[in-house]
């Protein structure tokens, strides 16, 4: 027995009392003839003192004590003279009658504070470290408790956990597959899952009625500033549901986390909202609804003005920007520079500034008349005192640049704070997407998605009009799981196939497994997963899931405390019968 | 909504009630003009009723339903005339007004029963099928509910669930690490962790104090009876602690399961026995105390009597097998061939009975006077109608052969109840295992394993009898999980690597990452691993671990289901930059 108390959890009610405490030095400061030590473990930090009077040996062990020694102490707990309101044991401090070195250390490359002033590079080199931080510390144990509540609420919910292999097999066009020589069977290989959705259709198959599953996941993808390849889902299928159920059992799911997470009641219903909905009027499929400042579409007004930029363009739309009026120059142009940005890639921003005095200044005063400003600024529902923005240009570039432009103001205008949540379901997603460079549609989702019924006669002539029992859970701007109601029909299934352009043939073999695993009794069944590491970070308002990754890996897929991935034997490799050959970089 | 009841739940209270129920077809029986069909889901079945007087038509619709069709209906919950006490549901049955077809199904290759026709072949090749059976549907709900108490457990223990990555490093002598190349780090690879034992020490280096994490682990070797390539532990690590705070915390996780999971409560601590004892009296590292049957070492005793298979020998023990004394001379011939064979690699058995008429006879009377063998048999304490075993021989191959001996005499005598469960910690582990062959001493369970302070001394004198602070939990001869106290103690470990024949510069190689990291405050920590496909297995009484696992690889690491490991695209592999050479086999 190291300790018989943590070092979070003294009070002003065991002042008396012996203790036995162990943990770390956070710092030492000497005072005269008093060495006081802040001891420091996962649960808080108490002071210890040592009087150079009472006795002095200990006295200058304490005061040569380095940062991060580990060290157990044992004493008597004392009321402190000024206590510290702001540490849950400050109201105490402990005499030490004994201290033992367990550990010493060396200088850490950075200090252990909440504010470290370490960077980022050897903050991961040192992630051990690192993880001793408090604020890193707590994004970790906010991940056990998102997850272990996760369980507890699909627990009540007669959910089954159920492990899926890891190993499993590369599907043809698997490209993004991870794959692992099998030595036992010398030239093949399995790969890691993207996701466990063929397992957990299987399940559905098998009766298992209500599965999920906690599980990591893999792509081999370059990875964009948010990815990791290896990330962790919560993967939920049900069997005998539809749409409703689904969206029931699992809004369940979320309100139960902010509840027992967050300390959040939700008692309303979370909204709904249509794909189609969304990019009209907030111009994406997952609308940030913190904060309202709806698209308006403006191509009819404007148009006949003779300003050729939007007269040339099929789509003009505006957001109003509550109280911006007073926008300066500076301002303004620091907005059109956003707007273009490559990466939005606006031609140029309109502003219409709704002055005090019921006038209208704005950058296209040329073209349109007070009153036609007006007119364009009551489509706002503006009032004196508003900005309005407007970008013109091919309709989903637009609503896209406006979205971002929104979202901009949105953080000007302090309305995207972060502890404040705004869910959202987004439902009816296309079932099909275009893709322009192949002239082809694919599958938005996946090809199992079904279509929604009363848009199945439109298959064969408007594709792009299907919609999908396809559904999004969305909070601030976020996508935190999506899923969809699967096609359990042999011959709608086919249908699909056919209209995705896979030839029989091709539909065999990268799907022929399931559709045979089907011909035994399929249910009806649809299901869907949350991205834990986004979900956990929206939780713990991080900008990156990888801070809530206890040993992530950088934008290359390394690991850098680990230094991996690494080269290995050749007699690893012999054994493999692989032979590695490096092709020059063209 | 497909149904508002499921098929396990309604009762005589429901009498009267529409209900609406959906499932696959178990069987149909027709029975004049009335048909009756069994409907199943996960959570049981349910009787219809059909009336050709009431509704010819959908009478007509029963009759043509095959076996795990599956259908929805609508119908009035009625009280059954012959009520079946062995179903949940068998005071009712349905009088059905609607039935659906949602699916069709061809003839599922076995039966979908309890007792199913399938062999094992078709039944893995088929999986999803064999997941319909209740009996394999069961072990599943059990891991489930394993898994969660487990966590529930130890999240009251304070214990943080940290997801460890999968893709790691190689170590350099990982020679059964799977790897996996990276695409975006070319020639280079990862490999898939064994155990988190590095990243889990890191924890207690980040003063994590309390981890824990159900993961899957990986290892590439040729797959005895009982392995899978990837297999599940519930892998812990605690800081500031010392053996007797691991056991406590962990003999309460293992009552907790029993209790919450199996309903029985174990209110004693568990019995404890050193690793030596074990071998003295059981001939094993994990003994089945369900059953007494100690071994009598009788060396001494027998020797000197000019018999020269007992006086050639180092060692000669023996058991003695209740009320045995009967045994026929077959019944001792199939005994003496049990020993004989090689896994068990006995040279013979000798016997002697102990007659009810307080005489002996055994199949070694020609060295052995009656009295002499009264006098062994009093070292058993044997009574009138026992039979004692005895084998000779070098001493830990014998020992190793009387306890197969032991437990083949265990199961004879009904003493192997696999409803009655005898945990027990094995402790005081030998730090060193010797290996013959390469005349050297290796790690019994890792490097990092503590040896037992006051055996210190002898390590330099005596490394054989240096005993270990590791510890092994086992239930009824089954090793469910185990670990050790770590050395925290940079000296110590350098120490240690020495005498595991380690140079400083390939401790270094192998090692040295974790080294550092102990430089920077590694606290005292020590910690554990269960087997989860084990401990479900127990629960279960299951004699593979494959029958707890939803999609297990057979014995040459195969998916038969989804036919993996496979060949993939010669465009992976140029993307990946590497060439199969397959070598003909030697």
């Amino acid at each position: 027995m190291f300790r018989t108390h943590t070092c979070g959890e003294l009070r002003q009610a065991n002042v008396g009392q012996q203790t036995t405490l162990a943990g770390w030095v956070q710092r030492t400061r000497r005072m005269g003839g008093m060495t006081f030590v802040d001891l420091r473990d996962r649960y808080g930090i108490t002071q210890l003192v040592l009087n150079q009077d009472v006795n002095a040996d200990l006295f200058e062990i304490a005061n040569k004590l380095g940062r991060e020694f580990v060290i157990q102490v044992i004493g008597e707990i004392a009321e402190r003279s000024n206590k510290n309101a702001n540490m849950e044991t400050g109201d105490i401090e402990i005499l030490v009658s004994e201290l033992i070195i367990l550990n010493e250390s060396k200088t850490p490359p950075f200090t252990i504070e909440d504010n470290t002033d370490g960077g980022d590079d050897i903050r991961m080199k040192y992630r051990y470290l690192d993880l001793r931080r408090n604020s890193v510390r707590a994004n970790l144990e906010l991940r056990h408790a998102m997850a272990f509540e996760t369980r507890r609420y699909l627990d009540q919910m007669n959910f089954l956990e159920v492990e899926t292999p890891v190993l499993i097999g590369s599907t043809p066009e698997g490209a993004r597959d991870f794959v692992v020589p099998s030595r036992m069977n010398p030239g093949q290989f399995y790969a890691l899952p993207q996701s466990p959705q063929l397992f957990k259709q299987l399940l559905m198959v098998s009766g298992f009625d209500r599965y999920f599953q906690i599980v990591k996941c893999f792509r081999d993808e370059d990875l964009r500033a948010d990815r990791q390849p290896e990330f962790t889902q919560i993967d939920c299928e049900m069997a005998f549901v539809d749409q409703e159920d689904v969206l029931q059992i699992f809004e369940g799911m979320v309100k139960h986390l902010f509840k027992f997470v967050k300390n959040i009641d939700f008692t309303d219903s979370f909204p709904r909202m249509t794909w189609a909905d969304g990019m009209k009027y907030y111009g994406s499929d997952k609308p940030d609804i913190r904060f309202d400042m709806k698209f308006v579409e403006l191509k009819e007004i404007v148009s006949g003005h003779d300003f050729v930029v939007f007269d040339s363009v099929p789509f003009v739309a505006g957001i109003c920007a509550t109280g911006c009026a007073g926008y300066t120059r500076k301002q303004l142009d620091e907005l059109t520079d956003f707007v273009k940005r490559p990466q939005i890639g606006a031609k140029g921003l309109v502003y219409i500034r709704c002055e005090a005095d019921g006038t209208f200044k704005s950058s296209v005063d040329k073209f349109y008349s007070n009153d036609d400003l007006k007119q364009i600024a009551a489509k706002f529902n503006a009032l004196p005192g508003d900005l309005i923005l407007m970008l013109a240009g091919e309709k989903r570039k637009t609503q896209k640049a406006l979205c971002e432009l929104r979202l901009e103001m949105g953080a000007r205008l302090g309305l995207r704070d972060k502890n404040i949540f705004a869910p959202l379901w987004v439902i009816d997603f296309p079932l099909f997407e275009y893709d322009e460079e192949t002239d082809r549609y694919y599958a938005m989702h996946h090809p199992f998605t079904s279509p929604m019924l009363e848009d199945i006669h439109l298959l064969e002539t408007n594709k792009g009009e299907v919609r999908s029992n396809a559904y999004d859970m969305v909070v601030n701007g976020v996508e935190l799981g999506g899923g969809s109601i699967r096609i359990h029909d042999s011959a709608l299934q086919h249908e699909m196939f056919k209209h995705l352009g896979f030839t029989p043939e091709k539909a065999e073999a990268q799907f022929g497994f399931l559709m045979s695993a089907f011909q035994y009794g399929a249910p009806p069944h649809g299901g869907l997963a949350f991205g834990l590491d986004r979900f956990v970070s929206l939780f713990a308002g991080l900008e990156s899931i990888r801070d809530c990754i206890a040993f992530p890996k950088n934008n290359s897929g390394r690991d850098v405390m680990i230094d991996a991935p690494s080269i290995i034997d050749q007699s690893q490799l012999d054994e493999l019968n692989l032979v590695i050959d490096l092709k020059e970089k063209i």
